[in-house]
C-alpha cells in the first residue's frame, strides 16, 4: 500500500503531501521553503531546528540527542535534516530557522569612473528592401554599422532573429546595439527608438546577492537591490552546498536554477521598479567567489570541496546570457572577471579593484570579510593575497543562539560596572545573536574579565552558570526575549568566534610576514564586506582580530565587490586592469604554508 | 458535453483520440503521420487523399466536389484537409498519400580534395593538480594547446563542462579538439585516446535530406544516407511550409523540430552504423536552400513568402548546434555558407563548388533542377545565376496520378507503333506516376503526334478518352494498376509540365540573353540535383526544357550540393573559395526581368 502524509509548515502556512522517507529538511525544501542548513543538512551544525506541533515524527537520532538541549527535546525541538513523518503532522519554523530579510549592505564607496562601456549604440534607420535592392536584412544592418566605421555583425541565432522581427515591425528604424571587436561586432540586440540600454551588475556572495541596474549611456545607477541567496536552503557556507551538489546531477542543477530564477525575479523587479523591462539589459558583469561563479555557470564543483580546490576556469569568463537561462537582451553576455584562487574568487579581484588597493603607492592591508575572508597586502609593488576560512560564525551560524543580522538579533552589547545592555535590529525582544552582537559581547566580556585571554568563562561571574557541567553566560533572561528561552553564549561560541577570528588574524599575519615587514608598517587598513561595515572596530581589535593599531588607518567601504563590478560594467579599462590585478597576485596558499597551523593557534587568544 | 472521436490510421497502425474542429490532416500529424499535403492543407492540390473506412465524416466541401472525381467520391475518397471527424472513424491511408521510402539520390561526382579541415586535435597528457600547482583545469588544456602554437581556448559553458569531467576521469588524457583561430582557439569538445573526429554534412532539399559522415582525420565518407524531409507534412514546396509557418509561431516551430528531430535521429543512426557516437560529431556543414536554412535556423520566413523574397541572413553563417539543438559534441559548431538569394540558397552555392562550374573556363550552364531550380550561366569570367520556380510537378505533385519516385510509380513510358509501354519502380504495380515518368511520357506523346506543341491531346487517338467535355489520356487501364484505377494524363498535367520546363527553359534563355551569347556557344550542360539524375535527357531535350544541344555536351553529376557540403567540412579552402563564389555572383531576379513573362510563355511550347 503506498503512503503519504500531509505536512503544514506554519507560520508559512505551507502544505504539501509527501511519500515516507524523507527527510523535514528535503519536505521544506520541497515546498518551496528556505530553511538554514548551514551545514547543507550533514547534521552538524544544528541551526535548522524546527517544532512539532501535531503529529508523529521518527525516533531521535545519536546525533539529535548529543545536539539538542533536554529542553529543546522537551519541548519538541527536532533537527529538520534528521527526523521524518510516521503520520500528518503540522511543524513551527522558529524564525531563527528562517532566512529572513536582513540588513542588506550592499554600498559601498564609489569612486568616479569613465564612460567607456562595451557595447556601443547606433541609431539606424535604414533603406526598405525592394525588388532592386534584395540585400538581407543582416546586410541592410551591417551597412549601418559599417558606415559608423564597426566590423560587420555577427551573433547567437536568437540575436538576428529577435534583429529581424524587430525591424520589420519598426519600418526599420531601431537603435542597434552590439559590442564592437576588431574583425566583427556581436550583435546584442536592437531597441526601440529612446530607449535606454541598461546593464546588470551583480556581487553573488554565499550569503546574500546584490544587484545594480546602470543607465550604460549615463553610467547612473537608476536601482539596486540585497536579496538573500537562495541557496542558503542548502547549506549556509559553500563547502556545504558543494556537499549538497555533489551528491547528485540534479541537486547541482538546483543550485544553479535557484540562483537563476532568483536572479531573473529580482532583476525583473528593478526594472520595474525604474519602467523598464530586463530585455533592455545589453551587458552584465556578475563577480562572486569561486564557487558561486561556478554554481551560476554550471561547472563542475566537486573539485573545490577537496584539496588542491581547484577551479575548472580561472580566466575571466564571457558566456552568453542565455547559456545558464539569465534572461536580457538576446544577444546579452555576462562577464565574469577572472578568478585567483579556488578561495579566492572574482569577487576579490572586484575589491581591489574598486578600493584601489591592488595600485596603491603605500602599504595597505584589504580584508574582505564573508564566510571566506580575503586578504590582500600591498606593498611596494607587490600584492600577497591569501584566503582564510572564517566560517560563519559571523553569520550567526554554529553559534548556540547564533541567527543572521535579522530583526530580534542582539547587535550591540555593553557592559560596564557589572551591568548588561543589548541593543537589537528594530529594537524588536531579543530571539538571537547575530556576528557582529556576539564579537562586541566577547570584546566586552574580555574587558570585564569574564572571559580569560583563552576564552575561558570566570564561573563567578553572577551571569554565568554551570550546565551539565559547562559553564554559560546568560546574555538575555528569558523573560526579556521574543521567545521565552534564554540566550545564552557558551565556551563553544567563544570558542567559535576565536576559530573565526584567529583565521582572519593568521592570514594577516603570514602576509605580513611573506612581505617581510611588521603590522605596524601598514599605512592603511580597508575593510571590506556586508559583516564589515557593521563591525565594531573597536571590539575587533580587543579580540585581536587585527592588530592593535591606531583606529584611524582602518576604512570600512562596504561592498567593494559590487562596486567593481559596477565599474567593469561601464568601463572596459576597469575589465582590462582586473585582468592586470591577477597577473601581479602572489597567491599565498595557507593550507601547505609553512607554520600556519603555530600561527593560526597563537591567533585565537583574545588580547590582554 | 465535452465529446471526443477515436480515430484509426490504417495501415500504419495509429489510434488517436480528438476533439470535434480538427481537419483529418490536422488529426494525422498529431498522430505523428505525415501525409503528403502538397499544398500545405490550403486545399488547393488534392495530394492528401484519404479513404474513409467505417464512421461518419462532415460533409462534401466546394473544393472536394471540384478536386474528386464521381469514382473516387463513390470509393469513399476524401481530401483530409477538407474532412473532419462526426464519429468514431476508421481511415485508410493509400501509399500515394504516404510519403514512402523513394529512390534517394544522394551520391554526386567527387572530386578529390586536400584535407584541411576547421578542427585541429591535441593528443593532451596533461599534468595533475597539487598543491603546487593550483592552475585551473582550462588553464592545463591551454598550456597543451600553446606547446602547439596555438592560441588560449575559449567556448561555450557546455564544452567547459564536458572537457573538465572528462579529463579528471580520464587521469587528465584526451583529445582536444578545437577550431584554431589567430587569437583564440575555440572549444569543441575532449574525446578518449583513439576515437575519431567526426563531421556531419547535410544537404537539406525541399524533399528529402542527404546526409554524410565524414572521418575528419582521413577525409573518407564512412557513412550516408538520404530520408524524406519531415516537413512534407506540411506543405510539399517551401512556399506552402512558409505559408504554413505563417499561421503560427507554434507552426514555425514544429517545422523546426521536426527537421532537427529527424536530423538527429539519422545522424544517431548513422553514427552506430560504424560503431561511433553522436558527440564524436565535432564539426558540421549543412547547406539548403533558403527557406530550408531559415526554417533550420528558426529565422522569419514570412519575407521570404512575398516579393521582394529577401533573407534575413545571406552571410555565411555559424553557430552553435545546441543553439538548435542539434546532437553532437558539446562545443560544435555548424558551418552554413552564404546565400545568393531569397530563391538561390546556399545548396546552389555548394554545388557551384563541388562542380567547379565557377571557375569554368569554358563556357558552361549548371542547372540543379528542384522544387525550385537554380540555373548559373559561366561566361568568361561571370556568373549569371538566376532561379525558376520549376514547381512539384517533378515530385509528382499538382499531376493527377502523380506521385514521387516511390515504388509503384511510373518511371519509363515507351509508344511506338501504336503500342504503348510502361516501366515501374521496383517493378511493382502501377499506382501513380513519378515526374521523370511523366516528363518522359510526354516526351513520347508529341513524337507520336498525341500532342500538339501547345500541349493539347489529339482526340482521335485510341488511347485518349473524353470525360466531362475533357480529353485525358490512358495511360495505364485499372485492370493493370495497383490500385484498380485508371491511371490518367489529363490536359492539366500536360499543362503542370509546361509550366515547370517552361520555367527552366525561360530561365536559361534569361541567363544566355544577359551574357549576350546563344544556346550554342554553352560548350557544358552540368544537369545536377536528384530529379535531374534520373532525367531522360532525349526527352527533356524533345520537350524543349533545354535547349536541343548535342547529348555529348550534357553531364548529370546527381547531389552536387552533397557533395559540396563534404567538400567544405573537410576544406577551410573550400569554405573561403564558397565565400569567393557568392562575390561573383551577378544574380538576375527573374520576377523583375523585363521580357520575362514573354520568354516564359514561348518556352511553354513542346518542340516541333
Amino acid at each position: 500500500m503506498k503512503q503519504t502524509f500531509k505536512v503544514d509548515l506554519e507560520p508559512v502556512g505551507r502544505r504539501i503531501e509527501v511519500e515516507p522517507g524523507l527527510s523535514l529538511l528535503e519536505i521544506a525544501q520541497k515546498a518551496g521553503v528556505d530553511l538554514v542548513a548551514a551545514c547543507g543538512g550533514m547534521g552538524s551544525c544544528g541551526t535548522c531546528l524546527v517544532r512539532l506541533v501535531t503529529g508523529k515524527l521518527s525516533s531521535l537520532t545519536l546525533t539529535e540527542e548529543v545536539t539538542l538541549t533536554a529542553e529543546q527535546i522537551a519541548q519538541g525541538y527536532r533537527m529538520a535534516c534528521q527526523a521524518g513523518p510516521e503520520s500528518d503532522i503540522r511543524l513551527e519554523i522558529p524564525p531563527e530557522s528562517l532566512p529572513v530579510a536582513q540588513k542588506m549592505q550592499i554600498d559601498g564607496h564609489e569612486t568616479e569612473v569613465e564612460l567607456d562601456p562595451n557595447i556601443v549604440v547606433i541609431e539606424a534607420n535604414l533603406a526598405l528592401p525592394n525588388l532592386e535592392d534584395l540585400r538581407s536584412d543582416l546586410s541592410r544592418a551591417n551597412q549601418a554599422i559599417q558606415n559608423k566605421g564597426y566590423a560587420p555583425l555577427h551573433g547567437e541565432l536568437n540575436a538576428y532573429i529577435h534583429t529581424s522581427n524587430f525591424l520589420r515591425s519598426s519600418q526599420w528604424n531601431g537603435r542597434i546595439v552590439f559590442q564592437p571587436k576588431p574583425h566583427s561586432s556581436l550583435l546584442i540586440t536592437v531597441l526601440p527608438p529612446r530607449t535606454d540600454c541598461l546593464g546588470l551588475a551583480v556581487d553573488m556572495g554565499s550569503t546574500k546577492l546584490a544587484l545594480y541596474l546602470i543607465n550604460l549611456e549615463t553610467g547612473v545607477t537608476i536601482a539596486k537591490t540585497g536579496v538573500m541567496n537562495p541557496q542558503i536552503a542548502y547549506g549556509e557556507d559553500v563547502v556545504s552546498r558543494i556537499a549538497f551538489a555533489n551528491r547528485s546531477e540534479e541537486n547541482q542543477r538546483l543550485l544553479q536554477t535557484r540562483l537563476v530564477d532568483t536572479l531573473n525575479q529580482v532583476t525583473g523587479e528593478l526594472c520595474k521598479s525604474v519602467n523598464a523591462e530586463s530585455h533592455q539589459i545589453v551587458d552584465a558583469v556578475i563577480v562572486g567567489n569561486t564557487a558561486m561563479h561556478h554554481f551560476l555557470c554550471g561547472l563542475p564543483v566537486a573539485q573545490l570541496g577537496a584539496a588542491p580546490y581547484v577551479p575548472v576556469i580561472s580566466e575571466p569568463l564571457e558566456f552568453h546570457a542565455s547559456e545558464v537561462g539569465l534572461q536580457m537582451a538576446p544577444g546579452a553576455r555576462v562577464f565574469m572577471p577572472a578568478i585567483i584562487a579556488g578561495f579566492v574568487g572574482a569577487d576579490h579581484t572586484s575589491a581591489l579593484l574598486a578600493t584601489q588597493a591592488y595600485a596603491a603607492d603605500r602599504t595597505l592591508v584589504l580584508v574582505d570579510i564573508g564566510t571566506n575572508t580575503e586578504i590582500s597586502l600591498i606593498h611596494q609593488g607587490h600584492t600577497y593575497t591569501c584566503s582564510t576560512a572564517s566560517g560563519p560564525a559571523f553569520e550567526g551560524a554554529h553559534i548556540r543562539d547564533g541567527m543572521r543580522a535579522a530583526p530580534g538579533a542582539v547587535e550591540r552589547v555593553r557592559i560596564s560596572n557589572g551591568s548588561l545592555k543589548v541593543i537589537t535590529i528594530g529594537n524588536s525582544p531579543a530571539v538571537g545573536i547575530c556576528g557582529s552582537g556576539i564579537l562586541n559581547a566577547i570584546a566586552e566580556m574580555r574587558k570585564a574579565g569574564i572571559l580569560d585571554t583563552r576564552g575561558v568563562l570566570c564561573r563567578t561571574d553572577p551571569r554565568v552558570r554551570i550546565r551539565d557541567g559547562r559553564a554559560e553566560f546568560v546574555l538575555v533572561h528569558a523573560t526579556e526575549t521574543g521567545h521565552g528561552r534564554d540566550i545564552i553564549i557558551t565556551r563553544k561560541d567563544v570558542h567559535e568566534i576565536q576559530l573565526a577570528k584567529g583565521a582572519i588574524r593568521a592570514g594577516i599575519e603570514i602576509a605580513l610576514q611573506e612581505a617581510g615587514i611588521s603590522a605596524d608598517s601598514v599605512e592603511e587598513w580597508v575593510i571590506a564586506g556586508a559583516f564589515g561595515t557593521y563591525l565594531d572596530l573597536p571590539s575587533a581589535v580587543r579580540v585581536g582580530m587585527f592588530p592593535n593599531m591606531p583606529l584611524d588607518r582602518f576604512h570600512q567601504v562596504g561592498n567593494a565587490a559590487g562596486v567593481g563590478a559596477k565599474q567593469m560594467l561601464v568601463s572596459r579599462k576597469k575589465r582590462a586592469e582586473a585582468a592586470q590585478i591577477i597577473d601581479r597576485v602572489n597567491y599565498l596558499e595557507l593550507t601547505i604554508y609553512p607554520g600556519f597551523t603555530e600561527r593560526f593557534i597563537q591567533a585565537m587568544y583574545l588580547s590582554d
